[in-house]
């Protein structure tokens, strides 16, 4: 018997009919003899309908209370609850509905992105022994102590409150069900023989999940690692008939490092065309530069990635060169160029047409000259290195766009990641 | 100053449109200075959804579980709690929405239909002095205390809510805004010379209640006459900017009979063709003859209203008549007949073609010869009475169902309600 953290996302329950297939997933592994808590997203188009009215109900301010958008937005998943827990009573399993404030799931007051303080998992333990029953909790809410106002998550709230119940109940797993079948080496629509990673450690999740492969928030992997609770991403689409509870169903492990035997030097190669590059040529090499020019951008909301300043030649004046999303690019420039006096510059450089490719892998760690590997291969293809940082697990390159699917194909073959061929 | 509840139901509040002329009668109020918790119901349409999506959800079993019902059923009030709040806020009126567990309004668990024990007013009550905050409130909802679970009203659920919150903040009104303007003399469709009564007693709005006049439940006037509390029934289209705070704007108060200085003898004139009449013929004069007849359609469901039963002549024998929904006839029937050898009757008579007229007014308590009247004004028309019932405040004929527009136009003239022609 183990006990289980299911979570389904919007698509998963869009209707009645896709509830009921849930109830099916959920009844196979309660019929295996665990004991199971389902996290549920609102039924897809809920949420964006919900969120469409409280724009709507504003006509002379901006913005609308914090509290109240919360009150609103998170009626769409206590909807999807009370009815998946009436589908599993219609198949005669035991289940309940919880809402973030009946657990409760306490929160930080930021209304609309709310962060978990801490879930109370003892009702739900007692349940699964006293009378077997299955929790369906509203993913994507909780519950300010101090008000007694519900909160919600934000973005990718629902898995942050999947990964939250399984670390408050001591689950074995927590099973993420999504409309892929796991994580990647690499895109496959970019690289045809990218295959599924059985497991991958939380590190090295994060590195990927922050540089856009879309599968889980960073701040759901966060959370899993600071808890240790193994998160388990597989598809919904699977059909519950065709799994073999006792089997190993297909998916990605977000696991402890620990867990993995046989680590891989590189685990995958992530990679965003959406970068603009700009540089600052020639600004003074003196203490607070760096905060003059990234302090202005900040304020104004652009998030700043790659950083690179090299070490002086000349002791007196620097280049620095630094990423922002292609979308902010020109904004970034304006910002820059009202904030010149203060900074002290004698020129901007920028392009558009740059991507960068990222190379994962805690084994990095232990393996020297992983990178160098990189920069010969890709130079083999002519293929030009703008700039270059690294970290611990991960090292990314900028590099001209058009030359993006050759080389993240080239890396992946580089280091042992294409797939047999049948 | 004064302190008012404002009741808007599903029809006021159908979209952003309409909450948005709802915000401008709040408005209207806190302009004119009075301290203001609305109450408001789900988006019309909304609660026909959540029901049918949990209609939809059952495939094996015939009924859903009540707890899960009111959890999805809920959310509709919470909805339009938190888009009116933001309006308001919208508007620059401080507003704070507030669902059932929030305050909390405290229910019996008797989920789906829930009675309401207990309101706690302090908070709205501190709130209204300190920040001249508006409370919205979710109406048809609470909470059950020894569960947490949400809990709702049933059917006219709001009504209930608004009126038990004006008990709890001790309102000095609670105001219905429908889509009459009032409580009428009598139906305007069929009494053409009807008026709008511009007081009523709760005792008599109870009688025209449970008498099918539509325009409260019943229960909500229960609960305004054992709280006390003023309710007045107005016009949810009437346009806020043509209303003048300082006047007397067009309705109806239901009050204690001692806020009525002139009280007239009768007050209004219902009636109802929806009637079946049942006459069973010859049972014994003995006790325990009417619970075995009664009994049966109790167990079945079936609603018995008037009875009558006259003294036996011989002692033996006696007739007891009484009237059923129209639509529960045949069936009432078939319960009677199975029932015949615990009853013991000679014979059933029965006819659906009869209506129901009743008289109205606290009036009469204190007025002989109300009644007696209304048998001569009737009989110079040639309109039989088939049977008779009276109480304190109220008598009923049933006649037969062609004559009831003359038998009501005949009552409404004959005790003075008819208006004055122009």
């Amino acid at each position: 018997m183990a006990r289980l953290v299911m979570k389904f996302g919007g698509t998963s329950v869009a209707d009645i009919d896709h509830i009921r297939n849930v109830a099916r997933h959920v009844r196979r592994e309660v019929d295996a003899g665990h004991q199971v808590a389902v996290v549920v997203s609102a039924m897809s188009g809920a949420t964006d309908q919900l969120i469409g009215w409280c724009a709507a109900a504003l006509s002379n301010r901006q913005i609308f209370d914090a509290r109240e958008y919360d009150a609103v937005v998170a009626t769409g998943e206590q909807v999807t609850a009370g009815l998946l827990a009436i589908v599993l009573q219609d198949m005669d399993v035991n289940a309940r509905s919880w809402l973030g404030w009946q657990l409760p799931i306490l929160t930080s007051d930021a209304h609309t992105s709310a962060r978990i303080l801490e879930v109370n998992g003892s009702e739900l333990i007692r349940r699964f022994a006293e009378r077997q029953e299955v929790a369906v909790i509203a993913g994507f809410q909780g519950v300010y102590q101090q008000t007694g106002r519900i909160t919600t998550l934000g973005r990718g709230g629902s898995d942050t409150s999947a990964v939250a119940i399984a670390a408050a109940i001591r689950a074995d797993r927590c099973d993420i069900y999504t409309d892929v079948d796991g994580v990647y080496t690499s895109d496959p629509r970019v690289v045809p023989r990218a295959q599924r990673l059985d497991k991958i450690a939380f590190e090295e999740m994060l590195e990927l999940a922050s540089l856009g492969a879309k599968v889980m928030q960073v701040r759901s992997v966060e959370l899993g690692m600071v808890h240790n609770v193994r998160i388990f991403v597989r598809s919904s689409f699977d059909r519950p008939e065709d799994i073999d509870p006792r089997g190993n169903p297909p998916g990605t492990l977000i696991c402890d490092e620990g867990e993995i035997v046989e680590q891989q030097v590189v685990t995958g190669i992530a990679f965003s065309r959406d970068e603009a590059q700009i540089s600052v040529r020639q600004v003074e090499d003196k203490p607070g530069v760096a905060a003059a020019i990234f302090g202005p951008l900040a304020e104004a909301n652009i998030n700043v990635d790659m950083i690179v300043q090299n070490v002086s030649a000349d002791g007196k004046t620097t280049d620095l060169t630094f990423t922002v999303p292609a979308a902010d690019y020109q904004r970034a420039l304006d910002v820059l160029v009202a904030a010149k006096p203060a900074i002290g510059y004698a020129r901007l450089d920028g392009a558009t047409d740059v991507a960068k490719v990222s190379v994962i892998g805690i084994g990095m760690r232990s393996h020297a000259g992983v990178a160098a590997k990189a920069f010969r291969a890709l130079a083999e293809r002519a293929i030009n290195i703008r700039a270059i940082t690294t970290s611990e697990i991960k090292f990314s390159l900028l590099i001209d766009a058009a030359f993006t699917e050759l080389a993240v194909r080239t890396l992946h073959s580089l280091y042992g990641l294409d797939k047999a061929t049948a």
